[in-house]
């Protein structure tokens, strides 16, 4: 099942459930008007949302169609957002690029942390920054959405709480994140609101290729039109969604539309791309002695998207252009 | 005018106005049926919610007793929570107390760290945590409530985004911190879920107190009946709530609803008391050598409230119990 908010008159948006193609969609206020409602009662809602989406995909109702620059994010505002970094490869480049030390316990002891949720993107909205020598990055990530998770939730439980899969784009001020991060307090101007893909889809759409609570397959990114990556989600990610899960939970309970990102994308073979600038920079450093790839301007664009083994789109595309803010 | 936030059968609670003397109670459904609804459209609401508490002041319209146990957070799940650290006293003894240097920029750069929102507990509600030995500490604080800010405000325009005052218990385990501070990605375990005062208030009910953005009074702290601190919220207290919105608005706009804390209430006078344990194990040790007060231990209580010069209760109690958790 695929599901997406449509933005409205209301801050939190309508649910809509959306055809398989991402063509067809029809809101469901007698169901669940907003995703949240959904979530507040999964078990309840999730089979008459199923119900509509097998009439949707059979062409048997009424519906509208698809606009993905008609999306908001799946969770308008949220009450939670939390972004792990799973993929190490990409942590040793972007601490190494940045001269800060790998922690010791980079192995067993996942990274998170906790991100900004009030505010959250939909697929085609612009990314703002007042600045543009903040250097403004992507970060093209895979999340979950859970339902309610218990205080302290075992690694074999966490798995059956994934409800929902996405994509995230993470965006990142690099040039504000050292100093924020010497104050030792977590990130707070360095990571900005993030975008979200237009559907949000039951681990069933994926099919084989989620195994073990990883998603494999690449995560296609393009800038200005050229691709800039297509590392595999499910290669080199040292911890699994449920893993992440277990760890944000370990002295709490989370609430249900909690988001959990797995950190941007990255594989150890660097012929697979990037997810974000900062990566292909230290690489170039490391190769040449300087990075020579400047982060995004005003007016550039980036494009994340994920096909399955038939190369159909599964979640739609993230599509955003860097604009001043207003 | 005084807010709070009732318990119910739906996860956000009933709005109710509380009378000054919080005695006196009366919920809101025809006006905004959560503290939410109100926030999304202050500006709209606020005059007609005011009309009940003028009412209900004077004795003059229906209403049901008051019970503090029975109220929630005033957002039992919040879109944002950010914690600022505005009183440097707290900062130098807690970062010598666990080692840590001092952030260079300490006179002109808030810290401040982003919050998990997703689970807020009420004023009554017990603090949960699955051991005692993580070194359950309570920090009382001073927050305000804002309406949406824009993005990149002045300080100088964020006072006015002030709608609502209240007192927090920002509950800390202390021995969980350093080891995720030292991964360089904020708090994510040793900040659980905060607790919140009875009632919020309007800026215009704490008189002169209120002033330049800084509430002028003592925080009083008693832990298993034995007062702990009295420090005043409006002496060192180095960036006022203005000046913490509008860094946290440097990079991005805030929603309304979004709670910003001033951190752990701390006076460079130790004659004050303190408003945390940590504070106070770290004073022992400068002045004896060693820490004899310990943390937190399962079937303590603590009570965090404030009095107006009248010595009136203004936000009610904050009394929590240290339990296991379920």
């Amino acid at each position: 099942m695929k599901l997406a908010t449509l933005k409205s008159d209301s801050r939190d948006g309508s649910l809509a459930v959306v055809n398989r193609e991402l063509t067809r969609a029809q809101t469901v206020p007698d169901i669940a008007p907003t995703l949240q409602d959904a979530m507040d009662d999964w078990a309840g809602v999730e089979p008459r949302l199923q119900q509509v989406y097998q009439a949707l995909n059979a062409g048997d109702c009424e519906s509208i169609p698809f606009d993905a620059s008609q999306a908001a994010a799946p969770f308008p505002r949220a009450y939670q957002w939390l972004d792990g970094s799973a993929y190490l490869s990409h942590v040793e480049r972007v601490r190494k690029a940045r001269g800060a030390d790998l922690p010791k316990s980079l192995l067993d002891d996942p990274l998170m942390y906790q991100g900004a949720s009030d505010v959250m993107l939909g697929p085609c909205d612009p990314v703002e920054a007042a600045s543009a020598d903040w250097g403004i990055d992507f970060e093209a990530e895979v999340g979950v959405i859970t339902d309610d998770v218990e205080y302290g939730i075992s690694i074999d439980k966490a798995a059956s709480h994934i409800k929902l899969v996405l994509l995230i784009n993470d965006v990142s001020l690099r040039h504000l994140i050292p100093g924020e991060l010497a104050k030792g307090f977590g990130f707070l101007h360095g990571k900005p609101a993030s975008a979200f893909s237009p559907v949000a889809v039951t681990p069933d759409e994926l099919g084989a290729a989620w195994q073990d609570s990883r998603l494999h397959l690449p995560l296609t990114v393009h800038w200005n039109g050229r691709l800039f990556g297509e590392a595999n989600a499910g290669t080199d990610m040292q911890f699994n969604f449920a893993r992440l899960i277990a760890h944000a939970a370990k002295s709490r309970k989370l609430t249900a539309g909690t988001i959990i990102g797995a950190g941007t994308v990255s594989n150890y073979d660097s012929t697979a791309g990037y997810a974000c600038i900062a990566e292909k920079r230290l690489v170039e450093i490391l190769e040449t002695g300087a990075a020579v790839t400047e982060f995004m301007r005003f007016g550039d664009r980036v494009r994340i998207e994920m096909l399955n083994q038939e190369g159909q789109s599964i979640f739609g595309a993230i599509e955003q252009e860097v604009r001043p803010c207003r």
